[in-house]
């Protein structure tokens, strides 16, 4: 079936007066007396494209049949438009229905809730938002493989299935092909996973992070993307059970390496949308969330703060202002506190460096002091954290106490331990939630809504 | 750390007589009297670095204790090598013992089998073949994104966790959260999965192709690139349970379209790896599957042979060969069979389309014969059927009968049958396990030395 993209007869990358065949959805249909006007949309593109048909055409009986949501191939010649907000217009020629929308098609021409919008995400990727948005996503998508192509960063396929982060296992997704009902039993009364598919327990990762420092310490420069699950029961518009991640890791680097290559990063993406996805933007700047154009524009043009957590807690202490949970040195930074650094306080997108050790994870680096360590944590406005990362710890004693101190088993971790018995080196890395970044590019406030199927409590719909 | 690449110092991207800093891990060392020569490699390419470190420097007893394994840093100057196989060489100044490796370090100078190296796939990629392996799978992946955003394809992340294939149940790993032990049970005595995590029953995708269908049918070109899963007990070199899965699906296409678009990407990764990867790729042709370049290029230049099913069949009765599967209309085309069919019958790559409809899924599109469907398998030499794909049955009234004949229930598929209702389109798409691709484009025979940690029956280590 050769036809054109509408994004091409749009772009003009096909010519006045030329014959072009298109095929999409019908939009919106009027008619007149002599004519009919039908907007097209194949989602190349977000707008549209006008056909007119004339009521002389042969095919026009399809026309007349084409209901909003049916789907047509027209051909005809591309003429200038004489018509407001478009420059390109199909007269038809011959129009013919490939698939008509039975009358009960829940898209008909008006605002829907983003709630009910949910209940049919199989369609809701045909309406302007969500057409949008996942054009956003495929650009974001491409833009992190080609910033780390572009860098020497292999991708790594981190595992899916894994048996090694089971320690953490209250959050996790247990994964079995065991009876369900009558699990075969050891002689402890315990479920015995070793009859299961892979002869031990086994659940969904967490992160790819532990395994990237693997082939960090051979390929040097590594990042994954790829899913990720929590098991939380956590109704939030911030949280998805199966999310993306994005994980670079990097030998041969400390923090502030890793500091630098996080603001590279971001800047870069958000250029690369900007630039590729302009026509969305202006959608989202004009309906979802007004001025985020110049937001994003301006994040890119400023200096990026880098902070300790002291500093930052001595700000947050000394600022005229009341917050929920309360300014004390060893606390979690809070999403209030971590708006208020980069709006208020900055007014410029920040690193937090060198958190407490007792509020972070067993892997990163603890700072001569002892009291903190080599952690990461940039905070942007309108969002609070988007990335997390920290240097790793690459002294084998000092990793053994950690673990211990975190009640982390040395056997289940020995490979983890091995790179550093084996030329260990200095490295870094970070995290950042794929869908968050999404929503920071779009404005989109509920995760739901960037990503095609999401995964919550009680929905694994599609 | 300041520090430049191996590569970029191999490929003078650095000058002659410069000063460089470099990190990487001990391959070899040879000491003589007033030198020691290090092999030095950091991953970012196949090649090591020889480092020659004079005697006389201060910091040379660091290059004494730099057993293989051992990471270093090393700042000295750019050379022209007087050697035979390398250009370039580095005099030292100053060397950085930045991690020792432990005396029983696994990666001794020595060939290693593959069955042991997979016992420590956290180190394998420190050898040639592995980081050759995983680089290759890098500039494979990076071909696959760029294909498709070229061609205005969208890339979609489908589900993992899915609720909606659990037909195939006997061959899928279920996800829950519910107690192993003592699963809630429902009046009917069965595991009342209402009370799990999502509120019913959840298993990990086969595939995301049903997905792919649905934002197709939006977006016009969609495609998938993640993980899929099969809870096969095969302990085969070609399966593995969990593989990452290629899936393009396209709107207004039929199958011939669809051939026309595998056919183009397979061309267009062999070429870029053979552009970019070229000392990986030299490695393989002369250590791993020799001539498999020449294979490779024979293939990018033959055309692309197109046969149906029935004359497939035909060719295979009149072949002068003895089959260990006899052949007969109707059958499933064994490997034996495909190599048969793409080795010495057409001696190029081969479609093969039409087949039975009975050895095919449902979804697949009915032909006129009402005997066959609009299906296709592409066959290449050394390997047999690397794609499979179809027409999809965009018919609601065919759909729902072929529904019935497989036994689905409807209203299981609801959504995959709205988008028939709703403005349906003759659309298309093709499905190519990742893993298979890299073991074509690499020569290696088992899929567990393709992808980072193999996941296989009584394996899920790392």
């Amino acid at each position: 079936m050769k036809h054109s993209a509408i994004k091409d007869c749009l772009q003009l990358k096909k010519k006045y007066d030329e014959e072009v065949t298109i095929c999409g959805w019908v939009r919106t249909r009027r008619d007149s007396k002599k004519f009919s006007f039908i907007e097209l949309n194949d989602g190349t593109c977000f707008a549209s494209i006008q056909v007119i048909a004339d009521a002389e055409i042969e095919t026009y009986q399809n026309v007349l049949d084409a209901s909003t949501g049916s789907s047509l191939q027209v051909t005809g010649i591309l003429k200038e438009s004489p018509g407001k907000g478009q420059k390109v217009e199909v007269h038809a020629q011959k129009v013919e229905l490939l698939g008509i929308a039975d009358s009960d098609y829940p898209l008909q021409k008006k605002r829907h809730s983003r709630e009910f919008l949910r209940t049919i995400a199989h369609l809701r990727t045909r309406t302007n938002t969500f057409g949008a948005v996942f054009r956003v996503r495929h650009a974001a998508s491409f833009a992190v493989n080609q910033f780390f192509n572009e860098r020497g960063f292999v991708y790594l396929h981190t595992p899916i299935i894994t048996a090694s982060d089971c320690e953490g296992a209250g959050q996790m997704f247990r994964v079995s092909t065991l009876d369900a009902l009558k699990p075969p039993l050891n002689d402890e009364k315990q479920v015995d996973y070793t009859q299961d598919f892979f002869g031990e327990e086994t659940s969904l990762t967490v992160s790819g992070q532990l395994e990237a420092e693997l082939f960090a310490s051979a390929l040097s420069k590594v990042y994954t993307f790829g899913p990720t699950f929590r098991a939380e029961n956590s109704n939030t518009p911030r949280h998805l059970a199966e999310f993306w991640m994005i994980e670079p890791e990097m030998a041969f680097c400390d923090l502030q390496g890793n500091m630098d290559l996080a603001e590279e990063f971001i800047r870069y993406v958000i250029t690369y949308i900007l630039e590729n996805c302009k026509e969305d933007m202006e959608f989202f700047n004009k309906w979802v969330e007004k001025g985020i154009i110049d937001s994003l524009q301006d994040l890119c043009k400023s200096d990026f703060e880098r902070i300790t957590y002291t500093e930052a807690i001595k700000a947050l202490e000394n600022a005229k202002k009341s917050f929920e949970y309360p300014v004390k040195w060893g606390m979690d930074i809070q999403t209030e506190h971590e708006r208020y650094l980069t709006e208020e306080y900055l007014k410029k997108p920040v690193f937090v460096t060198d958190y407490p050790r007792d509020i972070k994870a067993f892997y990163m680096r603890v700072n001569d002091d002892e009291k903190t360590v080599a952690a990461m944590d940039l905070l942007v406005p309108r969002l609070g954290e988007i990335i997390g990362g920290s240097q790793r710890e690459e002294r084998l004693d000092v990793l053994k106490k950690n673990m211990e101190k975190h009640e982390l088993d040395e056997a289940t971790y020995s490979w983890y331990l091995d790179i550093r018995r084996y030329g260990t080196t200095p490295h870094a890395g970070f995290g950042l939630g794929f869908e968050r970044l999404i929503m920071y590019l779009t404005g989109i406030e509920n995760i739901r809504d960037v990503i095609p199927f999401p995964r919550t409590p009680g929905n694994a719909k599609f």
